[in-house]
C-alpha cells in the first residue's frame, strides 16, 4: 500500500479495492498504522504546510518529500484490447479493417492511413442502436457509464467443456454469493477463456458444413434479464465475437439486453488479468455521430 | 470529499489531487477530521469486520453502510472528446470521416456501419509512426504512456490577441514555477480556447487567398525542445488541429516531439474545467496496427 503524506493543496481521496481475505488482517493493521501516522505527520507538518502555501515552489513537495505522479493508477494499468488487424478475427468471417496508405513517409515526409472499419470490429462496442432503431448511439453513451466497477464471471471450466455453453443466472447467483450484489455502473464480463484462441480457428470455431454457425460461448437471455431485472449494471461484456453464443439464431441476448438502454462489450481481453471484483473498468469507446458501437481502447485499474 | 470506513478485505488506496489554495485550510481540516473519525470508526468496528469476515453476504457493507461503487472515479469522469462527424473541422479541409450503412434496422433488424475514417480526425493521437520511417505506431504505445497526470497550460490570454500565438519555454516556465517540475508521464496540454470555436470558421481559421494557411495556436519548437529536454512527459496535447500552429511550414514541432518516441493529442476537448494540475487523464487510443495515430476517447478524472 502507498501511503502519501497530506501537503498544500492536496485533496485526499479513496478508492476502495476488496483482497482476499487472507490477509486482511495485515491490511486493516497496515491501514490504522498508516492513517494515524499520516494524521500525526499531517499535524506536526502543518505549520510547514501553510507556510508552504506561500511558496508556489514547493506545491510539489512536503518537507522534500517529492510529490509523487498523480497518476498512480498508471502503474497498475491493464490493458484490456485487442491489437485491430485485418487478421483479426470476425463475426462474418470478412475482415473488418483495410488500409488505404495515403501519404507515405519515404516520399511524403510523414504517414497517414484512410482506415474502413467495419463497426462491430475487435474489442468493441454494441452501442443500444445496434439493435434498436432509436436507442443511443455509441457518441450518446453517458461517460459515466463508461468508467465502472468490473465484476468477472469465470465460467472457463464449462467453456473448455462445451464451446456452446452460456453464462447463466445460476452463474451470477454463484458471483454474487461470493461477492456481494453487482454494484451499480457495473459492467459484467463473461470470461471464458475465449481470449487466448484469437489468432486461431478455435476463436470463430465454425461449422465448416450446414449454416456455418460458430461454436463460442456467450449471455444466456435469462442471465441478461436477471441483470436488467435485479441491478443497475452499465453493461455486459464478453471475450467471444458476440454477447449472445455462438449458436444462437435469435439474438435473444442482444435484443434483450441493447434495446433497454445498456451497452455490450464484445472481444475483450485481459479477464485472466482481473479479480472476481476490484478492478476499474475504463471503456474508450469510440465517439462517431450516430455510431452503432466501434473499435474501443478498454483499460483496467487494478 | 467522500471517506468511506474501512472493512474487511479492503485495500484503501491514496489518490492524491491538487485543489485551489483558497480553500486549502478547510480541506486539510476536513482530512483531519475525517481520517481521526476514520480510524476510531475502523477500530470500533474491527470486531465487527472480523466477525464479518466470515461471512461472504457483508462482502459490500460494513455495519450497515452501502459499499460504494468501486468506480468513484466514475463521478469525476470529464469527457474529454469531440463528437466525431462529418462537419468536424479537418485540417485538409476534408471530411474526416463517412458512412456506408450497411445494415439497416427497420429492414434488417439491427443496424451497422462501415466507416472510413482518416486516421487523424477529431479529437485524435498522432503516434510516433506519423512523423517518422519507424516509429512505433499507436498500437504500439506503451499503455502506461497513455494514463498520466494532466498539466494544462493556459495561453488563452494571448491566443485571444494573437491567433497565430504559440506556447513557448516561458509559459512552461511560468507553469513550473506556479506548479512544481512536469511529473514524469505527463500529458502537457495547451489550452489556447480554441475548442470553443469547433463548430465555426474560427476553428481552422484559414487564409481565404494565397496559401491558405490557418491561423491557430500550437507549440513551438523551442518548447518542446525544453519538454524533451528536462522532462519525462509521455505527450503534449492541443486544442486545436496541429501540435504545430497553423502557420508552420515545416512542422517543427512534429518533427521535433513525434520521432523522439513520444505522442501527441490533437483537437481535445474539455480543457476549460480541468485544473493547472491535479487531472488525471485517460487517453483511450485506437489500438490499431501499424496505426500512425487515430481517434480516441479521451477522459480525465478530476
Amino acid at each position: 500500500m502507498v501511503f502519501l503524506p497530506g501537503k498544500v493543496g492536496v485533496r485526499i481521496r479513496l478508492f476502495v479495492q476488496p483482497i482476499g481475505c487472507d490477509d486482511f488482517k495485515k491490511v486493516l493493521f497496515m491501514c490504522d498504522a498508516c492513517v494515524i501516522k499520516s494524521v500525526k505527520q499531517r499535524m506536526l507538518n502543518r505549520r510547514d504546510l501553510f507556510v508552504g502555501a506561500a511558496s508556489a515552489a514547493v506545491a510539489t513537495s512536503v518537507a522534500g518529500v517529492p510529490m509523487p505522479a498523480l497518476a498512480q493508477p498508471s502503474r497498475n494499468v491493464v490493458d484490456m484490447t485487442h491489437v485491430l488487424s485485418a487478421e483479426f478475427p470476425t463475426f462474418s468471417g470478412v475482415p473488418g479493417i483495410s488500409y488505404d496508405k495515403r501519404v507515405d513517409f519515404k516520399k511524403d515526409g510523414y504517414n497517414l492511413y484512410i482506415l474502413s472499419i467495419n463497426e462491430h470490429t475487435g474489442t468493441h462496442i454494441d452501442a443500444p442502436l445496434h439493435f434498436s432503431e432509436d436507442g443511443k448511439s455509441v457518441a450518446e453513451i453517458p461517460v459515466n457509464d463508461l468508467v465502472g466497477p468490473l465484476c468477472v464471471v469465470n465460467i472457463r471450466g464449462k467453456a473448455s467443456d462445451d464451446p456452446d455453453a452460456q453464462l447463466t443466472p445460476d452463474d451470477l447467483k454463484a458471483w454474487i454469493e461470493r461477492n456481494g450484489p453487482i454494484p451499480d455502473g457495473a459492467v459484467v464480463a463473461m470470461n471464458s477463456g475465449w481470449s487466448e484462441k484469437v489468432g486461431t480457428g478455435g476463436f470463430r470455431n465454425a461449422d465448416t458444413t450446414g449454416d456455418g454457425l460458430m461454436h463460442f460461448p456467450g449471455f444466456h437471455v435469462e442471465a441478461v434479464q436477471m441483470l436488467l431485472d435485479e441491478t443497475n449494471a452499465s453493461a455486459i461484456a464478453v471475450d467471444t465475437l458476440s454477447l449472445d453464443y455462438g449458436q444462437s439464431k435469435d439474438f435473444a441476448t442482444h435484443y434483450s439486453w441493447l434495446p433497454a438502454g445498456r451497452y455490450g462489450i464484445e472481444c475483450l481481453a485481459g479477464l485472466d488479468q482481473m479479480p472476481e471484483i476490484g478492478a476499474t473498468i475504463v471503456v474508450g469507446a469510440s465517439k462517431v455521430k450516430d455510431g452503432t458501437g466501434g473499435p474501443a481502447r478498454i483499460m483496467a485499474f487494478v
